[in-house]
């Protein structure tokens, strides 16, 4: 098939700082779930028009592609999860994101949508800017915001206060934070598409936290979208996990409550059954336990 | 004065990998010290057939410069220190590194001589190359590599073994590790031309040695070049510094022994009397303070 640009899409990568204005403003609200479903299928109209290049997967039991506009020297996107993504499904429960019923839909399902919605923006991103990797993660930022807000009922700060002894405001600037109120559990939540070796910042930020306001007061949950690194000229697709550096980061530096991925990292999944386990799940997993959350559980 | 580009300083700017080599093998041997002596000659050579390009400073009591290619476009080497920048300080007391003397020459000039050395070889590299960041880092850790291997008298390594009570071997990756042998002070040395927001790293990893191997077993001594940052564009400077987030990161994660600075942050500086004081100094005390640090003070 003939290349071809899609110009909503254009301009679409401009109006993420919209989106952006409007999630910090209100990220619960229905205008950011309406601005996600349009940039949602304003991207899978326009990868459809874009090859799809099979890659070399070096993750066990994992298939990866990449979208390409056709040419000469095809530039290619993020790695792709060829079993999470579905784009006939996206568009078919995309209704499901506006009404906040995501819940209502199998967990299997329910996976490969919350992959396509987040993997989508991403890589027409990736194909359509140049050199720019500030807009996919700020999309990220505002579909998980949009998410966390609206299924706890509040939106997020990123600032926790410190308590001082001597009469001065000291305030942390953190990732999301979510606060359900007196007597109500409080969540710290950082939010990357990939973390690779920066994850211990993940875990200080978490120490910070515990050590200012004592241990549970705010509990810790990673979303992140994916651990894969694509080598461009190779077409390899890898996983970059540091599982032992986790289990050390876990033990000596704070404890994480959860650790949603999108697309779940092999050595991470074997984490949830090593000493101490740690929770790594499917980020769709969020919809069922959220109320779980919610109670302090 | 006619640009004119230094032919072996280009042929350098290659061999920067033959001196991680040499420094990876032996540290503190007289064959790093020649080649760093060589590779600053070189810089400094280069360096007076290049324009200086004052900028506006917006740190108090500070003048910065560019160094800079004569041309239409010039492009900007990183800030200089006006007042710690000195060629021909540099060029006299160059002997000085090859003999291990520098504790003999006085702190002001001292001061002067290491500032000049480090930043010759980073401003080179910024107008040689292009687009690559890692030379200018790796010439900075073979530096800091060798003064630390030479006065305590024994080579790095990056690793710390982690005591298990399962019978597993696991080791950390680390900056710089110094063990001056068996109940003799053992010291964790990140070093870095600049921290930013990436600090929360160096108190992070410092945390993960206290938790494995208890307070105190490590002493944790931050090296840094300076924090300052160039606008290409308004040619202003700036020091990106986070003094309040030191404060929580001292207080909550770890405790750093020593922070060394070629060029010394005013808001870090006025850490040096905060609560609780955290020692920032300029890194040409470290000649005059070595002998106590070894003795475990």
């Amino acid at each position: 098939m003939a290349p071809r640009v899609n110009p909503i899409l254009e301009a679409l990568s401009t109006r993420y700082k919209t989106l952006k204005k409007l999630t910090a403003l209100d990220a619960k609200s229905p205008e950011v779930a309406e601005m996600i479903a349009h940039f949602t299928s304003a991207a899978l109209d326009f990868l459809s028009s874009c090859q799809r290049i099979p890659l070399v997967s070096r993750v066990p039991e994992k298939t990866y592609f990449s979208f390409a506009k056709a040419g000469k020297k095809p530039k290619l996107s993020r790695a792709v999860n060829d079993n999470l993504f579905d784009a006939d499904s996206a568009k078919r429960n995309l209704d499901n994101l506006l009404e906040g019923t995501l819940d209502r839909i199998q967990l299997p399902e329910r996976t490969r949508l919350l992959y396509t919605i987040a993997i989508s923006y991403c890589c027409a991103a990736d194909l359509l800017k140049t050199g720019d990797q500030k807009t996919p993660a700020t999309f990220f930022e505002c579909l998980i915001g949009h998410f966390f807000a609206r299924a706890f009922g509040v939106n997020h700060r990123t600032q926790v206060d410190v308590l001082q002894l001597e009469d001065e405001n000291t305030t942390l600037p953190t990732d999301f934070i979510y606060d359900l109120g007196p007597a109500k559990p409080k969540f710290h939540v950082p939010v990357k598409t990939s973390t690779r070796e920066r994850v211990i910042q993940v875990f200080a930020h978490q120490r910070v936290l515990d050590g200012v306001h004592g241990f549970g007061k705010f509990k810790g949950i990673l979303v992140c979208l994916a651990e894969t690194k694509l080598d461009h000229t190779s077409r390899e697709v890898v996983e970059i996990c540091v599982p032992r550096q986790w289990n050390l980061y876990y033990r000596f530096i704070a404890v994480m409550h959860r650790f949603y991925y999108f697309d779940v990292p092999k050595k991470y999944e074997a984490l949830t059954t090593g000493d101490p386990p740690m929770a790594v799940v499917p980020f769709a997993t969020f919809f069922d336990e959220v109320k779980d959350l919610a109670a302090g559980h």
